[in-house]
């Protein structure tokens, strides 16, 4: 019996009507692939995913259903004090909610009592930074991360002094712990924006498979399994300093026109891509995980593989290029003339965003055959503190 | 072994990846309690709920985890012909998305072949019935709802010639055949209103518990069971003519003002219902499913359950007024101030409204200490045709 099947069997006091605090007694220290099979179906509520650790949970998590990125941004006049009272409250709520508790000043059990692996992750933006008077600690490419000649970004969609990105396999916890953490910044914080995403439903697809988004393609097949040393390698800082442990975000929307990509048909669509959208697996061959084989040419001898295939251009070159994708589809519904708003909440976690997104970027904006069906319209970034212990709060060492 | 558990065997083929089609080998005749324990982890997003039978698939059906209702208007000169064309297609639409197919022009496969029990549900406003030279089968009730002296009403969550009720238990499938029905629909009607709406995620808690609302109530506890007789007697139409084995939704935006209830404190939460929020049985005792008993009176001789207590003025007081509620929360978001905008999209179903919605929704309206802290900004009735067979299409004994 491992210990994940030994936590989750307290599950089992649920079906017996007593929801309030059962949360509270299970604890999956990292969610695998075969997390879904060991949980009773009167459980799956009660997963909860630890708050305090080295690293911000909601990065190495496995992707969950649903999520929803908040940016808000500092009233005019918060200095270090406010930004500190700030985050010791967020944090606090964090804590308590992601344990399937209510929030301080909260007295409703129930609601939170089910967080399907709710997480809570905070970053910062460089509004944060002025604040509390230590705008050199933010790391430049957060401050100035580079336009890219494809951009066509809003202000609404970019931008944020501080990023909360709520995560759950449930969307009523999820709804519950957005606003108690909202209503607790409102005296220091105005919201900037808010956006919504999803990802398939916890058991739709075995436990482990890469999600497809509103496209049809499997969406982060790249991606360092959360188990590995790449990952560390690839998502957490280990410069010295307060980041260490920590990582970056690059935030972005990506719209999808969902119209003309229906159109087309399979093969232009694969091409674009070059993995086959039934599996992932590249054109030229192989299993999801395999890249494209860019030597590989057709019986009139001309290349499989087109140079501008966004899996060509995407992937990492050196390994300091390398990602984790996070992201989530979005779909805010048809304006009146029937006309789609979806796509991607494309959240990119590394180490440093100069040597990884920014370099990545720069190359599919030059050239991407997705590029036809695909808009960047909201951008921000932030740096992602490292996790904390108990008494302690998310970013903490920066702000002091 | 039970029919359901040999259809669903089917579902074990995806597991080695043919993903297209799987889908449309299992059938739930109508998803139980007990559904949930019988599918294994990885046919979860292959649970179909069939789409032809004598009634529409989304009424009887376990309401699922996420909604979009979706309102169209007839573009002006729109007549009988262009109506029946409309019906047709979008008819093929919704059979062949819920059963896991692509639809008509559509290729690929892979998105809707996990549908999750995806049904659409169609209903018919006044306009479509004057476009086909019918007004005089519109119901009065479906054309006049009354106004009630509580109703806040903005047009922008309100009316309709037609609504898509589109409900799956995945985000993902569910966006796909939205965005595929309201292409298809584009030429001959244009988007009133869409609202997006969610229920706890599948299986959080066991199959079959009611759902809790963004109070934290127990929201839907007098529903019949669909499998009783009361189900019929209270949802399906016999009247004779073109209505009958259909039904009568009311649809209402109910705006939450969660800002001022989550301060409350649980005696007066409780008090307002006069259920406990804990397992939603009366605060006079009993189990879920009893009434309260307004008779108790506490140590001093006074009414344990107030009269304007919400389960007292809300619940039928004949068997007529029964209705069955399949509503789901919404959330759009916080405001720049951080004000949240929640609530509860309503869906009450009924064989005459004229002896359901309208009597209870007049005593609300009157008395109700819920109205504290709920408005109703949006309101739609419709007409709900029953079922069709395969070669029919929905509505065709109305339109013709």
């Amino acid at each position: 019996m491992s210990r994940r099947r030994l936590l989750l069997g307290g599950g089992a006091t649920l079906a017996g009507g007593s929801l309030a605090g059962a949360a509270a007694t299970l604890a999956l220290s990292e969610p695998g692939p075969d997390t879904a099979s060991v949980v009773t179906a009167e459980a799956k509520g009660a997963q909860v995913v630890p708050f305090y650790g080295n690293h911000q949970a909601g990065i190495a998590t496995g992707a969950q259903a649903h999520a929803r990125f908040l940016a808000l941004d500092l009233k005019p006049g918060a200095d270090r004090s406010h930004v500190q009272r700030l985050l010791r409250l967020l944090t606090d709520d964090a804590a308590k909610l992601t344990a399937g508790r209510a929030p301080l000043a909260g007295n409703d059990p129930e609601i939170p009592a089910l967080p399907s692996r709710l997480t809570v992750t905070f970053g910062f933006g460089p509004g944060l930074f002025d604040a509390i008077g230590r705008g050199d600690h933010c790391p430049d490419v957060i401050r100035n991360l580079p336009a890219f000649a494809t951009d066509r970004l809003e202000d609404r969609w970019s931008g944020g002094d501080v990023l909360l990105q709520v995560c759950s396999d449930d969307a009523v916890p999820l709804s519950y712990a957005l606003r108690r953490l909202v209503r607790d910044s409102r005296d220091l914080a105005s919201v900037r924006w808010c956006q919504t995403g999803f990802n398939p439903a916890r058991d739709s697809e075995p436990a482990g498979t890469t999600p497809r988004n509103l496209m049809g393609q499997r969406d982060g097949t790249a991606n360092p399994a959360s188990d590995t040393e790449d990952f560390g390698a690839t998502v957490w800082s280990d410069e010295p300093g307060w980041l260490r442990g920590g990582s970056m975000l690059v935030f972005r929307r990506i719209r999808m026109d969902v119209d003309t990509w229906d159109d087309l048909g399979r093969p232009a669509k694969e091409m674009a891509t070059a993995r086959k959208l039934s599996d992932g697996s590249p054109v030229t061959g192989g299993a999801e995980k395999d890249d494209p084989d860019t030597a590989a040419v057709d019986g009139q001898g001309f290349p499989v593989v087109a140079a501008e295939a966004h899996v060509v251009r995407a992937t990492a070159r050196t390994p300091t290029e390398r990602m984790l994708r996070r992201g989530f589809s979005y779909d805010d519904g048809p304006d009146p003339d029937g006309k789609p708003d979806c796509g991607l909440l494309f959240a990119a976690y590394q180490k440093d965003a100069v040597a990884s997104f920014v370099p990545v970027q720069k190359r599919l904006a030059e050239s991407d055959a997705m590029n036809t069906w695909t808009t960047h319209v909201g951008s921000a970034a932030f740096a992602v503190p490292p996790g904390c212990t108990e008494g302690e709060y998310i970013g903490e060492a920066l702000v002091g």
